[in-house]
């Protein structure tokens, strides 16, 4: 089972992900990301490519898709927080995302990612 | 534009949706159901079959998808309530949803769905 | 039903297809364009808006997924050879594959697109 | 990599794939089967799972969609002929077609496949 990020860990990680859209989640530790793409089919073909990479992966997001946004949600809940399966698949979504020229992100999450450094280890 | 339904019409309409797993959520004039499938292969399969009947009548849901699960949200944004698109989509989606023999519905949503019917018919 | 363009027609729309890639299938009018993706989860999250558009469209093609290539023909079965459903299709293929910054295509393709303009204009 | 079948064991596992509707393609050492959706919908969904599957299984068809028929071509190019992740993918296709009521599949495939039988062990 993958292991939970150590809060040295989260430290190192999670700025990085802060600087391109992704927030924190600090009472679920799971990170957050509300992609914004130009209509439904981009929309849907990002979808589609991501949902390829989740079954080869074994892990799976929480996404919303409302017309051309996509709320992502990312958690290990077998590990109760976040591992370094929920770092690659962020990645992976942002590497995905950069095929489509149009694409954005609300900056308006509700908590700094940074914040996620403050939540326990473990529970 | 789509008209919104009268609350006549969601008296003869709603119920039946109500019989087959479709709640209410009167504060949006919304109906909604979740659908639970026997794995993420048979939720993505369903949910690639909606996309194309959704883009083809341009009607669009709100829906969450967790692994197996699909969270369906569907109201007309412009009319500012439910027409006639939702229940056409929804009675496509349990179509659709109907290929699959296991799949599931959790019965526990909030609100029944004859509660839509005390809504006003506008706003 | 969609009428068959006219050997005119063909004479000044192919040209500008034939630049980019499409070549002709005399024998069928047909023309047809082989995309070579980066690999497969690219080909398929393209596949997946092209079958959103046709769906909508009503307008299917016939194509061939070989992992990161997907081979393309297009023709209007009803109308007996190319109608402008088909060229409008074509053009959508290559907007959304410009999603993709590392997309290809074959140029080895059998005959050149102009001989699509010494085929009769309907059988 | 894997490791081709044997005749033996091609004689054991390829008269089963027979009976429901998998024939074969001597030249190629390949086996292949047709089938036919009751629309494009429910093509394009079964084409949406098989991809799942066959990502995480790092194995890949050749497939032909033209409207609501999948003509499959299942060998391993690495292998140079069958082997057992064409087997599987076989049965999984079969599998999840078996999710749409209305499928068929074509029965006047040129070679019956038991005659891949008499191919060479390797090449």
């Amino acid at each position: 089972m993958a292991e939970l990020l150590s809060e040295t860990e989260r430290n190192e990680i999670l700025p990085d992900l802060g600087k391109v859209g992704w927030g924190g989640i600090p009472e679920r530790i799971a990170i957050r990301k509300v992609y914004v793409f130009g209509n439904f089919v981009d929309a849907w073909g990002w979808m589609s490519m991501v949902a390829l990479h989740c079954e080869k992966a074994n892990h799976h997001p929480e996404w919303l898709n409302v017309y051309r946004t996509v709320d992502v949600t990312l958690t290990t809940h077998d590990a109760g927080g976040l591992t370094d399966l929920d770092i690659k698949l962020a990645k992976k979504m942002d590497e995905l995302a950069g095929r489509f020229p149009n694409v954005t992100h609300q900056e308006d999450l509700a908590e700094p990612i940074a914040c996620l450094c403050g939540v326990p280890d473990a529970h």
